[in-house]
């Protein structure tokens, strides 16, 4: 057990919470409010936006004017999904501190989703890759489906080390690894982890585990006894399982920090503003919170 | 890491599940029906009901009709709670194959349920023990807010301890070590466990964990490193929090299940029969069904 002292929450709600978000497209002013209101709770690295074609993510049309309007802090990391070059252009006119690229581990997920092949992704990385080292802009990489397909079923770790190596050796400064559809249990995310940090030092590492099936919070806790100290977490739970209609997607990160509190590790949040923004969104997106301790706190338990 | 080869479940929802459900009192074939379906999951320890005065617990009055009602399996070890010697009695004409008594950890929330100390709590269950003890029922105890109470917040381990080995030592086969407001994070129930264990062999020792802060399946495989070996459980999650209105109770023994399969740990139960009976029961009872692992197979993910 080498659990870490302090973990950097990365909070996804303004983008990976919001981009399937049904029904109307979510006001910009209200993304933006979203967003100011983590950076008060002490979240200091927020995903705020993806730059990338309205017609496939109508939710995230506005990214350029959502980065725009919040109240920017020196503290705080705003970081953008740039897809490719346009997009990353578009980002960095936007004024973002970081971009991220997003693989997958499955072949048959990333020829659903994109129609090419992992190798044939990766390519596509390599002039986001180059315009930001020219910009000196970081970039994270997310290797999706590490857990789990829903095409194929179970995913060799070997398969998701190898996929997380070459985003590493293009030159992300961090790997975050999706539990995608949620379906991974505590031993099967230790595996998994174990083979991407015989390849990747375990401080690149981010772990980014949906709660589909329940077993986020195990599963981090697991991989927080192997030392992982990056997690990605929405507030509110924001964000559903695209495969999954009505079941949950991205943990809460409330639930996440409750835990990480009582563990006695660090992260600088503050738990207590972090359940009101929840209920401040859920509230605006007229839809259930989905962190248990902002429903426990609001019950006055 | 110890983790046991096999895990009993003890199913918790007709008893935990529905005793403070609100609205009107279920009847007593959907009682009977729900004990049934749940053992032909292979479910080998149910509790079936609480012998308990329906002044203080009116969704529990036809516990004796209930019992008389289930098609009684001899490979299923149906349970009862019964806090007092009229109660036991009456779970013994009933015909129940154990009993069990529910102490607590924390001498606040014992004077404020029952109007008494702790050590009062315990004297008054010895006649239920002797009884037992002439009748060859086993009895198991159950020692609650093991992790948190609503009035005192932290209990000491070493209080948890003494109020296990108290019941073990009064003849308790097995003690069930409750964290009844699922305040609980996982190194805390490690403490809990360890300090009871230094007492009672883990074999006897069950965990109860609630999961009203979303901790309770990371709590459980905490302990189940620590070779914890006996779960208690609630199908579709049934059982709210009564200090935490729209709060969760009970974690879902279907969430359960998919992580001990996912760990490669036995129990013989068989998980889509478990979620198909979930989704029956919150039909019954027209109520959300509070199983991740049952809302998302539902959604066919």
């Amino acid at each position: 057990m080498a659990f870490p002292k302090a973990v950097r929450l990365v909070e996804m709600s303004p983008r990976d919470g919001l981009q399937n978000e049904p029904g109307p497209v979510v006001a910009t002013a209200i993304k933006a409010g979203l967003i100011d209101r983590l950076a008060e709770c002490g979240l200091a690295h927020i995903e705020a936006a993806s730059f990338v074609s309205p017609k496939w993510v109508p939710q995230m049309a506005d990214a350029a004017e959502v980065m725009a309007s919040i109240r920017r802090r020196p503290d705080v990391r705003y970081s953008a999904l740039t897809p490719n070059l346009k997009g990353f252009e578009n980002a960095l006119a936007a004024g973002v501190n970081e971009v991220a690229v997003f693989g997958a581990a499955s072949e048959s997920f990333t020829r659903k989703n994109i129609n090419c092949s992992i190798a044939e992704s990766l390519e596509r990385f390599a002039p986001v890759l180059e315009a930001a080292g020219q910009h000196g802009i970081p970039v994270r990489g997310y290797v999706s489906t590490v857990l789990g397909c829903p095409y194929e079923g179970d995913i060799a770790p070997e398969q998701v080390a190898a996929v997380a190596e070459a985003l590493y050796d293009m030159g992300c400064y961090e790997i975050s690894l999706g539990d995608t559809i949620g379906v991974g249990t505590p031993l099967k995310a230790k595996r998994m982890l174990e083979a991407v940090a015989a390849r990747i030092p375990m401080p690149q590492l981010a772990a980014h585990f949906h709660d589909t099936y329940g077993q986020a919070l195990a599963n981090l806790y697991a991989v927080l006894e192997e030392g992982v100290s990056v997690i990605d977490a929405s507030v509110a739970g924001l964000g559903g399982c695209p495969y999954a209609k009505g079941a949950s997607g991205n943990v809460a990160t409330e639930d996440v920090l409750y835990m990480l509190n009582g563990l006695g590790i660090e992260t600088g949040v503050d738990l207590e503003k972090l359940v009101a923004r929840g209920h401040w969104i859920s509230a605006r997106l007229n839809r259930a919170n989905g962190s248990k301790v902002g429903l426990a706190w609001s019950s006055n338990c």
